[in-house]
């Protein structure tokens, strides 16, 4: 059926037909429909939503994702007809009913993804039969390919590319602030790619956001990165495996993180920027997504066999997770300690710590540093100021302010204070808790909130002394953070009370003694 | 945040921000708010959809169904705030780590996806768990209980109650427009609930749909019933078990069918109607659901048993499911040849035997037939013209018209007919193949449409003898069923030249001799 093109400014993968004209060609709300552009000859799947008012018949509206794909003028003429069922439906049925699936059904169904031919539901339904009935290696490495063959991926003209990627699960884990202009000082080239936070407070792009512009695209990735050697970019920008933004949509609601899909995903990224020498970090703990250092080893030779498979060489730090990276958490507070630190502050131990670990790693692999210098390397690079002079160059590259100083970046101006309740130790503090009480207060989206944690656990307070101190830009903010951490208790100080029936509740200026319940 | 509504005539179970508004809350596409009617307190969850000009900030847009669910008028204001995280995901994250759930959890999920809860993505994936991770007895029968839960029920006032049900997947299965009246004559009482064709040609709704309208209320189901002992409705208009089409809508892609799920299902709605003594008719063949009559038995006894533990008497029919019954696809094919069943027709046999067979079953435990009786007195209800005068009353009760007979009832005037292309043996004829033909010929939207079956497998046809006929209400639609056909080639003849290269292709006159390809 030819209808009329209409742009709709709507947010969503799919199109508006009129009732009447749905009828026509006998779809319902929700299905799939082809349509072709009868200029270019290019036809894009899109699901239906139907209206019986807002367009006539004769007129197809255009949601705007869908505009981006088709490319259409209003008013231009378009074929519409029912899709044909996608063949990789049938592949999904087969990975659900426990069979493996070869490297063209794996291609294909990515490739169905990432054209958006797949609705979620569909997509879903792959996530899910691929957790329930796991990936094996060969799958793994298959996917790994398909996620790298549907996006962009850069081509550098020598090696060593060097690349580095945090599992996560642990909070404040800006060391990629630091890793990136050590190594990058050292000669070595690496083009990170970063994400922004999903359920996190700050994704390593929401805090380069704060130093420079963040978005480009993969062929200014490789431009930047061989003028100064290293880039941290939001990775979404630059369409590299783009298939993983889709994964981690579904994943995200139920908070699984189906080990192939993983492995696969991390691993697309590197070998699509071309990296040959990687370095995993893989924060171990109760509270992260590897609880024991037996399952951290068993989930590093996984990575390294993938790297093996796909000829890149490839070392894992398993890292202590059950404390948060340094002092901070949301995106100025924790741009503001790593800048501290490249300016020469001795402090935090260890957000210093782990970040010289992992460029050591890489300073080893690439053989800038020899075996067992690779920390003491790092250090001199760090100490020197030639970190901090490559990252103003990385700033710069980007778009930003090289000039910018730690002491330029100033946290939200509504902040309340959390203070001790009793003497005793700081027993818990949960990272969890913390990160939520962040993102009521705003991050990542407001720059300026987030938490900062005087008192870490193992610590002695007396009573009144700040354990925390929660930031916000707006007040109402401040004011949701509050009650978060009212419901939640993200401290326990040893020997204070936990709990008292009618409860009592924060005070909104910080008292001393007005702590947290639990 | 205050919002002020805008209904918005989009079929689409979501709500419309403006992005200024969405950032101000921190949510994006597809995220979940909670929208609360200021004036009644009532809240829904709907999922988002931004635009940067459709409606200016300070205005939320509310689609059609969330219109229906809200209940507010233009012009009100409601309260927006992004939506809790449903506690049903993590008992579906339970489900897929193969965990069991329990009554509450599974009430729970269900009250969640009939309330529209959870996206179409959160049911796939407990679709999707459930599949992989089979249902037991108990958790079928919490599903069973919950589905009932959480729709409309009948309250009769006396017993027995009888009802029947077809698993489905052989095409033409028309039985219940005899089995119907033919118990309901015998003075049972059957509120019979049918489904809408999904990739069918037609579902006993549809055709039901040609003599009278199907659409009607719990309420007024129970209220017919009582007047004329049957009907023959819509269940999607009932609101009986409403979380089956849901579950439908997600299964149909994957052509899957989870065994509990559809256990569940099917006993969900005989128990909401009051019914306790029930049929159920399993087909058995190659190419439906059940291939084997080891595993038809073995789903019987799992009808049977979850039947106890609901307090239903249920027995099960193995049926021959290899052949279409009778020889019609397609609305108004198949209501002409019921009726003339009803009529007194001798043929055909295949349609009959099974109505009586399946009939005669409820008369034999009702007790208004001796064991081993059932089928001679179903025959003599239906031969005495007794189930022909009920029809009619269920006709008239329903809003048809009771005069209506099988000569009024006429196919779509546009009609190809394909004939024998050599003397042979029909030695195939695709069931499959032959719905698609009949669903590209308009089925069943178009009621006219479908395919008769001259020469069903086994039978003897000579070169030029008609094998089938399309039927079609609209001529761009023939055409297209002609396409298909070319393209699916139902029907060998054994001896016929099953393919030549370059191809020869269809008639559209149907001239003899130029037939189907394999």
């Amino acid at each position: 059926m030819k209808l009329t093109t209409r742009p709709i400014d709507i947010e969503n993968r799919g199109v508006l037909l009129h009732v009447g004209d749905a009828r026509e060609i006998s779809v319902r709300d929700g299905d799939r429909v082809e349509v072709k552009n009868d200029v270019t000859g290019e036809s894009v799947s899109a699901f239906v939503d139907t209206t019986a008012s807002l367009i006539p018949q004769g007129v197809i509206g255009i949601y705007r994702p869908t505009q981006v794909r088709i490319d259409v003028l209003e008013g231009a003429e378009v074929e519409v007809r029912p899709a044909d069922r996608p063949a990789t439906l049938d592949y999904i049925r087969k990975k659900m009913d426990g069979q493996h699936l070869t490297g063209e059904e794996t291609l294909a169904i990515i490739r169905d993804v990432v054209a958006d031919v797949l609705s979620p539901s569909e997509l879903t339904a792959y996530i899910v039969a691929t957790y329930t009935n796991p990936l094996d290696m060969d799958e793994t490495e298959h996917l790994t390919r398909a996620m790298v063959e549907t996006g962009e991926k850069l081509h550098f003209p020598s090696y060593p590319i060097v690349d580095k990627h945090s599992i996560g699960g642990v909070p404040g884990n800006k060391i990629s602030l630091l890793v990136v202009p050590i190594v990058a000082a050292a000669g070595l080239k690496i083009p990170k790619t970063s994400s922004r936070a999903i359920t996190g407070a700050a994704g390593t792009a929401d805090l380069m956001e704060v130093l420079a512009p963040v978005g480009f695209t993969a062929a200014e990735v490789q431009q930047m990165t061989e003028k100064v050697g290293g880039v941290i970019v939001w990775g979404g920008a630059t369409n590299i495996a783009p298939a993983d933004d889709r994964f981690i949509a579904v994943e995200y609601p139920f908070k699984i993180d189906a080990r192939g899909q993983m492995l696969a995903s991390v691993m697309a990224k590197k070998f699509a920027v071309g990296a040959n020498l990687v370095v995993i970090d893989i924060p171990v703990g109760e509270h992260t997504k590897v609880a024991t250092v037996d399952e951290g080893r068993r989930l590093a030779r996984e990575f390294i066999d993938l790297g093996d498979r796909l000829g890149m060489r490839v070392e894992c730090a398993l890292t202590y997770g059950e404390s948060l990276v340094g002092h901070t958490i949301g995106p100025r507070l924790e741009v503001k300690e790593a800048l501290s630190v490249l300016e020469g502050a001795t402090e935090p131990h260890s957000l210093i710590q782990k970040s010289l670990s992992l460029a050591g790693i890489l300073l080893e692999m690439s053989g800038k540093a020899a075996p067992g210098q690779g920390d003491a390397v790092a250090r001199e690079i760090l100490v020197s100021g030639r970190a901090l002079a490559k990252m103003k160059q990385i700033i710069e590259v980007q778009g930003g302010d090289p000039a910018v100083t730690s002491a330029d970046i100033v946290p939200g101006e509504y902040r309340f204070v959390v203070n001790a309740p009793a003497n005793g130790y700081v027993v818990e503090l949960n990272n969890r808790a913390l990160i939520t009480l962040a993102r009521a207060a705003g991050a990542p989206q407001d720059q300026g909130a987030g938490v900062y944690i005087h008192a870490k656990k193992g610590t002695s307070v007396r009573t009144g002394e700040p354990i925390f101190t929660v930031y916000a830009d707006r007040k109402w903010r401040l004011q949701r953070a509050i009650e978060e951490g009212r419901r939640l208790m993200p401290v326990v100080v040893e020997g204070m009370l936990i709990d008292r029936v009618p409860g009592r509740h924060w005070g909104v200026s910080g008292s001393p003694g007005d702590g947290v319940r639990k």
